[in-house]
């Protein structure tokens, strides 16, 4: 079989780069088409620039990358310097890509490519605001029949919120986008917070990452370490989460996911809620199920296998 | 050190029933100064039937019931039938009570009450939707600051809801009687679906009960198996929470409670949304914190006092 | 024919003044039952105050005068001094009244006399935030077919709002009563801003007024004078309307009223337009009608007819 | 002084069509860059077909038209065949448009020629849905301070709405895009609701046009006579507003509109009040302005000058 083709859309983020790090280390599985960056995490040039990086250390910057938007549809751009640092990678010193952008805007990039592939041969992975995904289909509705899958790491449930009490960050940065794409009729899988909070990254893995010598694995351990700052309200130990990782995870092994079809919206009125991700997990609305919605990972081989695949880069 | 003045303000409701028959099994601890009715789980003319009828199994019928607001201040009503049956007390098969209710209406009963009670002497214990209390607060707002505390069941946040996906069924109903209580700046506790349902009623426990021999202990046990009938698509096994039953248990035994002080608002906007209790469990958005939010109980204290109190009646 | 029963509930403010002295001077036509007083356009205690000097005014402290909901159903108070001046009734100096209010609630005082009261028999008219006469709904729904109409100042639709660009005062104040009251079932009237400003009160008849050389009619002119400072900017000459006297005039000759039944909501939601009435002048949404919605008023017949009744009072 | 460089945004639509003849004919005032097409009178293939073949009628098919978004960016599409008639341009017989459309995308043609334009030298004309523009702002933020204006046909205020009581159909179709374009800072010129129906057209106007003989005008006059079908209900002659007009007759002509700096939102939270602008004619938020707001226009000059102009063409 050959491999998957995706798209990564994503605001790097140390997190976004262990998922584009995972799937650049899975090349019999995955085929990552391109790379299209948003304004999220920390603002646009820098999400695009951190793209540029993290595919320069994974030695693939064959892999065009594809700037978006800056901002999101309707509202002002929110981002969390608080949680990346001021670069977005804030933890590794990485060297300065080589290769540029490339000149066409991420979102006629979504359209063209989609357009251009056989139907339902792509998916689209999204880290970040939807931004870029929902413009493309705003311009380009046919997109949508033609797309085999949205997998998306953002929202959350029984968790709550993180950038309210209310939403997760990446949904409510830009809640608009969330939920073109939602009602959209696509195909969508959700890794929720619920879902990213299941499998927590610990310093000993870090350290079985950091001692597989490899430069890629290194420099993500590092990263690591400094995004495990951020958490220690909620998370009791040093342990933490690497949310972005669970979408790539979900595309190699979705056996160790648990999973359930759900009617998912995505609140874009009220001030106390918007950008919430209104999930009916038990099934309470009677609506028609539009999402697959991933609630827990099963740790181990979840780590083993990135712990494998991040160190078979370089 | 005299019993605690309370008023329990219900929509019973076979949870509600335990609620009142474990308070009114706790003279020592807890005086119940008067009963309100609210149209909730079933129309208020049942509400207040069934409220008479639980204080005359527990041989307690000097205890005024005053009946309330039919349906909520600005929504249309919304009962739940499908939980408590078309009596709101199916399962045992109660006396009809020889007393009726007052002819004063809750609203003013709360409204005077309090307004010549000493001040900080009165608890108002909500089981049902807000609307006698939040009413009671509009037309003499000078009862706020009289009030010693307000402990409500009612509210969800890492459960969700379990009226919509977002919003738990007594503050779905009366959305805007909850918003105006948890904004008036009395001491709010809430005794959430999160807390409820850590605690849950096994058939094991009610065979318990039931041993007693006592009435009062036996029809509880008669309502709980009715009442254990609804939930089968949510929990796992045939244990099931007791919800309004945990306000008493609060009141008798705040220490077996998990709790913690958030800032706490309704939505009242969104239809998605509408009657959610946005908690700020995390301490993420710097407002001010107006409520207590119990989390967790811990069971088996909380079920042998419940036994030990129930069975105390008659 | 015996005179038309009505309850005015009412914050006074000069015009509520007008439209009470309006009534007063009318007993062939109407039966003032009593008066309910409610926090709007300066807190309770001046609008009750207020309503006690206006009928000693007029020579009727016989009528009772009951006080009602110093704040809305859900929100805070907002009050218009910098329209009424800080007591309400700026620019007469009004004799201090003799006697007290009545020591019922108005929101009691309500839902008692319509239940009393044979069916149909009563008019409430509404001169500001409905929240007693929605309060009174909420606890006794009984009442809401029993009432002949509801009369009230308030909304707008063409001429847009004056408390905010969206919505008037009277419905900005409280519009979750306003809503209750819109979707009660009731036979609602309404007097819109674009009803009021259609007749405009000029000094020229102000000097009619004060020329009859009655008490009344003279201190009516003093307030009316104060009344007129405000809205310079929005009329462009001396000429003002005197909103709540166009409730009365509706009542004793809606013949020279300009009307549609329409559908008519209050928004509750949106922070832009919350209070607004929207208005379905044109019949656009195809939703029952549930409101006469007052647009224009012949003005000379009006400004005639009060003019004679207030003269006639004393 | 050179023309003024437009590009016309436009969903015809028989008063689209008025407004581009009306353009076209002004070649000494007015450059048309080119034009966009939305879905939005009719969907997207239709208003795409008809700009062609708007500028087949005028002789000018080397205008470049490019096809935009088909659908809102966040919501469903509505359209009004109830209005235009089926083709969006029912009662004219135009011939077949012999140039297609460009093959960029409307959103692309935008940001990449305001962004190669000098500095505020463009100005960006919406007759529908503001879809295109707002999705090109969100791709290309840069170009909001590059724009010199940009002038939209739609909301009201004291008129109310058209689509709803509340909302006009243009801010309605689209309310997230208009809120964006509001709100970018992009100095905006509204021709709303209140303005055009201050300019209705006659049919003694439109023998006028017929009898100058040209094909263009003759046209015109047929798609007008289709049009002024519509509106019975509203308007007590059988005189119309020819809404879109009224955008080139400002460019062309501002000093016939009385017009107003305000602030303007729209609404895009409240069910019933979603798509409404509300327009602080009177200065009441103390918010900053960011509308002109065009109110009324003087009919005989506007009418006389589009005869003239509409009547060049050929």
């Amino acid at each position: 079989m050959p491999p998957r083709k995706i798209i990564i859309d994503t605001d790097p983020g140390q997190d976004d780069a262990f998922a584009i790090l995972f799937a650049l280390g899975s090349p019999a599985e995955l085929e990552v088409v391109g790379i299209t960056t948003v304004g999220g995490n920390v603002p646009l040039p820098l999400t695009t620039l951190n793209a540029l990086k993290v595919i320069e250390l994974a030695g693939r910057p064959d892999i065009p990358v594809y700037a978006g938007c800056p901002a999101p549809m309707v509202r002002k751009l929110v981002t969390a310097e608080y949680v990346h640092g001021e670069t977005g990678l804030d933890g590794a010193d990485l060297p300065e890509p080589r290769i540029a952008a490339q000149s066409e805007h991420a979102v006629n990039f979504l359209a063209r490519t989609i357009m251009d592939a056989p139907e339902k041969a792509l998916t689209v992975c999204t880290l970040g605001p939807m931004t870029n995904l929902a413009m493309a289909m705003a311009m380009e509705p046919r997109i949508v029949p033609r797309l085999r899958e949205v997998v998306l790491m953002g929202g959350g449930f029984f968790e709550g919120g993180n950038a309210t009490p209310a939403a997760e960050f990446n949904i409510f940065v830009d809640p608009h986008a969330a939920h073109k794409v939602f009602h959209s009729g696509v195909p969508v899988t959700m890794a929720s917070i619920d879902c990213t909070y299941s499998a927590q990254m610990t310093p000993q893995w870090l350290d079985r990452l950091r001692a597989t010598g490899k430069r890629a694995a290194i420099e993500a351990a590092n990263l690591a370490d400094f995004f495990r700052q951020y958490g220690s309200h909620k998370f009791p130990t040093d342990a933490r989460p690497i949310h972005d990782a669970c979408v790539t995870g979900y595309l190699l092994a979705p056996e160790i996911y648990e999973q359930r079809d759900c009617h998912v919206t995505v609140d874009i009125v009220s001030p106390e809620t918007i950008g919430m991700t209104v999930v009916d997990w038990w099934h309470v609305t009677g609506r028609p199920k539009n999402c697959k919605v991933l609630r827990r990972i099963d740790p181990p081989p979840f780590f083993e296998l990135m712990l494998e695949r991040i160190s078979a880069l370089d």
